[in-house]
C-alpha cells in the first residue's frame, strides 16, 4: 500500500464523526471512492481500519522515540506494526521541534514509512523540504476549519511553496490544505504545482461524507 | 471490567517485548494468570487487546481535550470507545502540568473511567490525592527499571504515602512501583500499606513473563 | 525585604507599560504608594528594579534547574543574586509540570526564597497548599484581564479556596486575583478570607497607576 | 555593537562561575582580550553586562512573544530594551519548534537584532539556513561539555555543514562549537569554512578564562 499522487489526504482529528465505529465507517466510504484516498485516523483506531480497509493509513503524529521505556508515547515500530505506511509530523495543531522533526524523517524512513511534515508558510516548506520528507503539506493555520479554500484565498502561497522547495534543490513533493471542501479547490491547487490535497472538517463533518469524496477525488485521482 | 484490589498493573510501556503481536500475547499471560490483572498496552494495540483479552485494560496516557481539531491528540472518548477502564496520568516518563492532571482526572470520571495517578515522592502524593483520583501510583524515578525494589530500598516511602494521602483528608488507594519484580516485593508493599503494584520490565524484559506474573498474583490477589 | 499580608503584588507580565525604563517607573510608583507592594518585573529588568527600588521584587518564573548546561533558562540562584524575594510559579498564562512546582519550591525555600504557587481553581489550589509553598494565588483564567473581579464574580471560589487549603490541613495564605482594579475588590476579597490580591493590567495599563495603586494599598496595608 | 567575523562567541549557560558578580568579571575578561568577543550571560544578568561592558551581549533565549499577556517568558523587545545584539536561538539544551524558530528570526530582524540559530547535524543545518537567520552554528550534541573539538573530532561536518548551506542556496555564515578549547580548534574550524565558534565549558570553567579567550580570539580575530 503506497500513496500515490495527486494525493487526498483525510486528517480524521479527533472530531466525533471520526471516532471509533464512526472512524472504520469514514474509512469504508473512502475506499468505496478511491482506494488511492488516504486517511489519518486516530492511534487507538489506526489497526483495526488498517486490517479491513484497503485505503493508505496514516498515523496523524509520531514520537521520536526507540523501543523502551517511554510510557504513553507514539513508537514508530508500533505503528509499522499496526500497519500504516507513514505519519503526519508538525500538524499545525501539533508542532515540533526542529530536530525532531528531521529525527522522525529518518526514523520512518528507516522503517520503510513515509513522511507527510505539515509546515505553516512558505519559508517554513522551504526548511522542511531541505529535511526532504516524502511530502510537505502547507496550510496556513489561519484557514484552517475556515470554509475558505488556501487555493481561493492563497493561491500565491501554493505558488510560492512550490518554488521554494525547488529553490533549496529539493524534489518533495507538495500538498496543499486548509478549507478545501471542493473539487475546484482540488482542480486549482494542482494547477498552482500541488500534488495533493489535506482534508479535515470538509470531509469528516459534511453532511455526506462520501459525496464530498467523490468530488475530491474526481479532481485528484486520474482513472 | 473494573480494577480490583490489591491491584497488580502492568505497564508495557514501549518495550518491542510488547508491541502488536507480542503484546497481545502478553495480555494473554496476563488473563491466564488472573483476570484481575490489569495491563496498560500502547495506544495501537488498546482496541484489540480490550476486544479479545478478559482483563482491565488502561492507556498509558491521554490527553486533556475535547471532541474537535486536536490532530495527533489522545481524545478521552476514543480511549473509552476503544474498551479501556481507565488510563495512567502522570507517568515518570510522561509528566503533566498539575492542572492537566486536574482536568484530566475529571475527564475521566465524568467519562466513568478511571484514572492512576503517578506521583514521585511522598509530597506530591499528598498533592495528587487531593485531586481525589482513584489510584494515586508512586514510583521513585530513581529506581524504576533498575532491578532494586521500592519494597526492599525505600519502604519508608510507602508508608510515607500512605499516612500523606490520609493527612490531606483523601481515601485514595495507593499503588506503588519502581524495581518490583519478586512476590516478596509485593507483600511487603501491601503490609506497608500499599494496596497494588505497578510493574513494567520485571515482567515484560522476563524470560517467564507467566512465571513472574504467577508470583506477583499469588501475594496480590486474595482467591 | 520580605512579602507582609494582606500583600498587594503586581505582576508586569510582558506589558509594553511595564518593559525597560517604563519597569523603573512603575516600580517607583509602588515604593511611593507603599514599601509593601511587591511588584514581579520581566527578567531583564528585576536586578535593576530590585537594586534601585526598596520594595519586594519578585520573578514571574523560575526553572527547576541546578547550576550548570542550561542555557536560556532561569536559575533559582541566579535570581536570587539579582535580589528578588521569591518568585511566581505556575502563573495562568505558564503552567508547570506538578512535579516540577514540587522541586520548585524545596529549591526556593533552600535558598531562602519566597513562592508564589498560582491555581486555577479550588481543587488544584488544594492540591498546590499540598506542596506547602509560602502562597497560593487562585486566578480562574476565564476572569484574568477580563475587567471582572473574581471578588464579585466568583466571591464562592475565594471562600472555597479558602477552606479547601484548610482541608489538607495546611496553612498556606490564599492571595487572589483576576479582574482585581478597585479598593472595593480588595476589601472584600479580604473579607472573604484571602490574604492579598494578584494585580495585572488593572494598575499596569491604568491612566494613572499610582492612584490605582493607593485604593488598593489603602484596603491591603493597615498602617 | 556588531558582530564580526570571524567570531568568538562565549556562552554563560548558568555556569555558577558565571552567574551574577560572576558573569561582569568574565564579561569584563572577554572586553579586556577584544571588544570583538560576543557573550551570552543570563536574562538577569545582561542589562547591567551591555550597559557597562562593550562587547556584544546575546540573550540565550528568546520566545516568539508579543507585548502583553505573557508571564514569565522572554519577550523580544525587553531583550532589545536591556541592550542586547541578538539572541541565541534553538540551543541544543534548549530546542524549539520548527515555526517557532522561523518566527523568531523575523521577528528578532524586525527588531534590528540578529539571530544565530543552533543546529544538531548538517541536514538541520540545511533547514535552518533556509530560514535566513543572521548565523547558523553547527554543534553535535554529543561533543558538548565533552572537551572533544568539534574540529578534531568530526571536522567533516564543519565541511558538510558550510557545503549544505550553500546547496540550499543561502548566504548564512556557519559557526561551530562543542568541546572548542584551543585556539587550534578555532584555526581548523575556520579553515574548514567555519566564521568562528561557540564557547561555553572552555573558556567558563577554565582555571584562567582570559588566557584561554586569548588564545581562541589570536586565531579568530584578524587585528
Amino acid at each position: 500500500m503506497t500513496m500515490k499522487t495527486p494525493l487526498v489526504l483525510v486528517n480524521f482529528k479527533t472530531y466525533t464523526e471520526a471516532t471509533g465505529k464512526k472512524a472504520y465507517a469514514l474509512a469504508e466510504s473512502c475506499e468505496k471512492v478511491s482506494k488511492e484516498i488516504a486517511v489519518a485516523p486516530q492511534l487507538s483506531d489506526i489497526r483495526y481500519i488498517a486490517e479491513n480497509v484497503e485505503i493508505p493509513v496514516l498515523a496523524q503524529h509520531v514520537d521520536a522515540i526507540t523501543p523502551g521505556s517511554h510510557t504513553g508515547f507514539v513508537l514508530p515500530e508500533a505503528l509499522k506494526d499496526a500497519g500504516v505506511v507513514g505519519s503526519l509530523i508538525n500538524h499545525s495543531e501539533h508542532r515540533l521541534r526542529l530536530d525532531i522533526v528531521e529525527e522522525l524523517i529518518q526514523k520512518l524512513s528507516t522503517l520503510g514509512l513515509e513522511s507527510v511534515v505539515c509546515s505553516n508558510n512558505i519559508t517554513t516548506t522551504a526548511a522542511i523540504a531541505a529535511l526532504r520528507p516524502n511530502f510537505v503539506a502547507i496550510e496556513p493555520p489561519e484557514l484552517i476549519g475556515s470554509g475558505v479554500s488556501i487555493s481561493d484565498a492563497q493561491p500565491e502561497i501554493i505558488e510560492g511553496a512550490v518554488r521554494a522547495v525547488k529553490d533549496v534543490g529539493a524534489k518533495v513533493p507538495v500538498l496543499c490544505g486548509a478549507g478545501v471542501t471542493k473539487g475546484a479547490d482540488v482542480k486549482k491547487a494542482i494547477e498552482l504545482g500541488a500534488e495533493g490535497v489535506l482534508v479535515a472538517s470538509g470531509v469528516v463533518k459534511a453532511k455526506d461524507p462520501e459525496k464530498v469524496l467523490k468530488e475530491l477525488a474526481s479532481y485528484a485521482l486520474v482513472p
